[in-house]
């Protein structure tokens, strides 16, 4: 009889083309599921909450799967722990409902990007964006206000992404907070368009160093057009925190 | 005229083969001197404060050098910086004295080992030890006093080192501390002997994992002859942190 499982991951984008499976093998979908084949003696396949692009990083991705197997959580988890790179870490796995789907039955995500006030020193560069410029962080957080709630936030996505796509989300939190030298911006929605976050990120990055008006912002959300002051802000500074089912 | 330059920098000893210039010219030595030979339009050779191993960090290494250079310090510092890979940070550069020398100089050394209470996350593992057994950290403590102080060290260096080195050397500070799951051994001496801090660490996990008792520390100080139980611990755990001059 076969089970369906619920995983929680985590792992540093950095070396990976992101995490949906692609043809060379690079992604971290990938990387999981050629664990699985090992564990399993056969191809699984793993469904993710989402995908992240090559170098955002996760702290709490969820996947499902289908297997069989007899010998308990613990032995699974230490099975699928053993031998993946270091830069992908299983922490938990547990038993789901047979309707559970990572993607469908998602409730709320939350997002993390991190922004770093001058240089950072290698061991957090790789994980955030460093920024040389004063930022306004009132300013920022009054953006971060009118951001907030149920807008179409068809300016707020990639600028390539498909034309009619339903563009409404509601963003439930949206918050600037500031830790030393560290000023992270903490996003939770039901769901969230392709490259939002960080086109939120570069748009509140705008304001707070003093190219963007808090009006301007207003003005996107109302026409769902983009200024050109607005940069989608780079991946290596954002983790998908937590999934809610 | 040459002035002498006192620079500090930060690493991520992954990537790289050690501090020590090398042959395949995949050392930080290497690639900081590639730098300055593109800043100075000429070679340019740097002295560091003393080699770190391959996969050592540091966030104060010091070098110095000598150049001509008529543009201030902080233009100095923008360019040694710039272009950089991101996995070496200059943090500061300035004159020093004539007779300054970066490893002749130092007075002293601090470096700090850092272990991890099981599993670490992707972000922290390439900055760590991960162990999985409970650590008795008073019975680490006890170890780590009997270890402080002016002895014979040879038990605790690279068993291939030579061996008529004079093997003495002041611990003047060895500290274990607790944050979280975060276990730091802190170590200070005005000089280290080769691999010294990842043999002390090595040691002080076997005394804290029950392998290895505080008298049988205190028989290898004797005796200079360590045994089998001590594994040298890795040095993705370890940081150069400070040198005071």
């Amino acid at each position: 009889m076969s089970t369906r499982w619920q995983a929680v991951c985590a792992y540093d984008g950095g070396p990976f083309s992101g995490w949906q499976s692609q043809a060379g093998g690079k992604a971290i979908q990938d990387v999981i599921e050629a664990r699985l084949a090992a564990v399993f003696k056969g191809p699984i396949r793993i469904h993710g909450s989402g995908r992240t692009d090559a170098g955002v990083h996760a702290r709490g991705q969820v996947f499902h799967f289908d297997a069989d197997w007899p010998h308990g959580r613990a032995r699974l988890l230490a099975a699928l722990r053993s031998e993946l790179p270091p830069a992908i870490q299983i922490r938990s796995v547990r038993p789901a409902a047979p309707d559970f789907h990572a993607r469908f039955s998602v409730r709320a995500k939350r997002y993390v990007y991190h922004l770093h006030l001058g240089d950072a020193d290698p061991f957090s560069r790789p994980f955030c964006w460093p920024l040389f410029r004063p930022l306004d962080l009132e300013a920022m957080r009054t953006a971060a206000l009118l951001l907030r709630g149920r807008h179409d936030f068809r300016a707020f996505t990639a600028l390539n992404g498909p034309a009619r796509e339903d563009t409404v989300r509601e963003l439930t939190r949206l918050d600037v907070r500031r830790r030393g030298r560290r000023v992270q911006l903490v996003a939770e929605a039901p769901g969230f368009l392709y490259k939002m976050v960080r086109s939120l990120t570069g748009v509140l990055v705008a304001v707070g160093e003093g190219r963007l008006t808090v009006a301007a912002v207003g003005e996107m959300l109302a026409t769902g057009r983009r200024t050109p002051a607005v940069q989608t802000a780079p991946p290596q500074g954002l983790f998908l925190e937590r999934v809610w089912y």
